[in-house]
């Protein structure tokens, strides 16, 4: 299959100036494939293909190399010993399907991938007289990854005195559409820098995009960002140079990176995410500064047994409920010994809704030694996103809490009757 | 962006027998779309996109099908009402960002969006004589999986007595090479069924493919799984027709019903997975009926103090070891009164690693009221990719001891002291 990581690829690549002409994804078929390769060979000056260069069958991307050069498989002895040294180091001997991973077209290059046992593909390719670099990179990005630095960025050719620079500005909330009414016309489309907007989960990022005379590229990308600055200032809570990442990690960084600087620790307590919390924080290396760890208290009787919430608090409340939350959190905090915690418990979906408590009603609890507080919201969505908008909801709590911000009403808050909330 | 979700909606539709032809994301330029458009309708009889139906100036789609189409967008007065009301229901009035929302093509039909405020577009365009349906769905994939089964299916145009009938067999382990050479010639690429192979963090799946006549369809597939259970009878524990997901989410799927099914509850100890095996249970729908929760203990004070793994354990031995990933996983046990404890403890990497307990070192504990069984693996990749298999090895040794099936050596385990298993 050619069609893993493109994005991460797609951003890596933008970083060093590169610019994406198309995205192709190509079924499991050799033809389909060398015909993608032909069609982009005529209107790019770099193909890179990912995938494809496993030991099966269905790994087609070697043989369709050497149909596109119109040359013969040989076998690549350096690429071999490497294949063959790795299998030692696993106790396996190579065997015959694996071997096939050194196979390259006659005048193409293996890549090292010093990550895993496929060797990646470079080759030359004419096309109506202009040479077109093809590379064939390993699915995984942990293994093609280094091979772009190493490989892929020479091989690009820059214009002298021209830049492309990036740059990216990550707010939580306000709503979309809210985002672009206050920014206006630097959305618009014909200006340079670029602003494009995107929302994900409640992270609104902007990505600027310069691209012109190196010498005025610094000072049109602080001229837009002031804009942006002005319109959702109170919003901002991370700016990145260069492309940004896709996802909503930005946030979670951001929160541990404020953990950090007030040399506090963090516990989660959580229902309806299941753990989600504390797996975004810890998916980022060096979060164990901060954060100590996490209760999942899925059952009620681990909500009364591992956090003390009293079984009369549920009866009286629910689960769901502010008074469950504010226990979830102040107990989290008590059996951890953390400086903060944050609960969440709510309605995931897709069943447990009522008229009361419809599915996307979730309780998020903020406890410290100084404070404890409960707000509700509704969010819109399936379980898997009304899960992942409950955690970037805490994060965000928690974030600008400590950074002495007082966002009265968050994203997707309601009241605490469950009505919403009129913003004028 | 039109770049959302693709793979789900291609299962979505190769299981209603639709035959993909390309799959391509275009960047957020209007001239690049609208190339896209015209150049697929050449080669399909529908096309459909995701994406790009937003508020603001870089939602492309709306004017781009406009201009494919040759027509001026009007405004649909129904949407315009469904998009009011639903901004009513949250308290807000409509502004006017929203609004375009309910512009289309002339000729175009709204399709009405019951989880969210843009309306999907389908249109059908002349093309070489030719009519192309044009489906333009909202990114979201809660959003657009209505519309699919409701508005696209219906476009469908099935041959008589044709048929492309799929099934997806999921197994864990083993390496995909060794998988590739015991089923041999049943992935040869020129037959039908045609079967697929993909390995994802241990889980092999293999989806057959069978496209002819109809009354020959059950016949071909169960052929071909026949095949395939013989080569890889011990590793297999699930069937579904259809093509299958795309994620790991199968084993924990039928980790769960094998818990239900022997009415047994589980609680889980996590260390650096930091809670993400929590979280990938929970992701399924119903999981509260067999999941009481979990406990992350990032910090060595909450392996001792949420879970009682005593305080010499971790000094003689480490928080990566045997005894510690036994004491999490009896800890957890009693602290939860659950059937089954599983413990993860390891080193996820980029830092932490030594000597003797490399990056991707991983202890895994199994606790029951009958026995307690540790593993240790080493997972090659990066830290997100030691942490997804740490999680999917966990599920897998629970599952096959609950299937009383005796798997000596999982994937990716080692010997107690770090050494290779040679297998023979």
């Amino acid at each position: 299959s050619l069609d893993t990581n493109s994005m991460r690829l797609a951003s890596q690549l933008t970083a060093r100036g590169v610019r994406i002409v198309e995205h192709v994804t190509v079924p499991d078929d050799a033809d389909a494939i060398l015909a993608a390769f032909r069609r982009l060979a005529q209107v790019t000056d770099i193909v890179i293909a990912t995938g494809g260069l496993g030991p099966t069958a269905d790994d087609l991307s070697r043989d369709v190399l050497a149909r596109l050069l119109g040359e013969e498989l040989v076998r690549d002895e350096a690429a071999l010993q490497a294949i063959r040294a790795i299998f030692r180091s696993r106790g396996r001997e190579l065997n015959e399907a694996n071997a096939v991973q050194a196979m390259r077209p006659a005048s193409a290059r293996c890549l090292p991938n010093a990550q895993g046992t496929a060797p990646g593909l470079h080759a030359i390719h004419c096309e109506g007289g202009r040479a077109v670099d093809v590379f064939i990179l390993p699915g995984p990005s942990h293994e093609n990854h280094p091979m772009i630095e190493r490989d892929v960025v020479p091989a690009l050719r820059a214009q002298d005195g021209y830049a492309i620079r990036t740059r990216a500005i990550h707010h939580y909330g306000p709503a979309e559409s809210e985002a672009a009414r206050r920014l206006g016309v630097l959305l618009d489309r014909d200006r340079n820098p670029l602003v494009g907007i995107t929302a994900s989960d409640g992270v609104i990022t902007l990505r600027i995009r310069y691209e012109g005379t190196a010498v005025d590229a610094q000072a049109a990308l602080d001229a837009a960002d002031a804009h942006a600055l002005s319109a959702l200032r109170e919003h901002r809570f991370a700016v990145e140079d260069g492309p940004g990442m896709r996802s909503g990690a930005p946030l979670y960084g951001a929160l541990l990176r404020e953990l950090e600087h007030h040399g506090a620790t963090i516990v989660t307590a959580e229902s309806c995410t299941g753990g989600m919390l504390a797996e975004q924080l810890t998916a980022i290396p060096g979060s164990s500064r901060s954060m100590k760890g996490g209760l999942v208290t899925y059952a009620n009787d681990m909500k009364s047994g591992m956090l003390d919430v009293p079984a009369q608090v549920l009866a009286a409340h629910g689960a769901v409920s502010a008074e469950t939350a504010r226990a979830m959190a102040v107990g989290a905090l008590q059996a951890s010994g953390a400086d903060h915690a944050l609960s969440i418990t709510g309605v995931a979906g897709p069943d447990g809704g009522s008229a009361d408590k419809p599915v996307g009603t979730v309780w998020i609890g903020r406890a410290s030694a100084q404070a404890v507080e409960t707000r509700r919201f509704r969010f819109p969505g399936d379980r898997a996103t009304v899960r992942r908008r409950s955690c970037t909801s805490a994060a965000a709590m928690l974030m600008f809490h400590l950074m002495e911000r007082d966002l009265e009403h968050l994203l997707w808050q309601v009241q605490d009757d469950g009505s919403p909330i009129v913003r004028r």
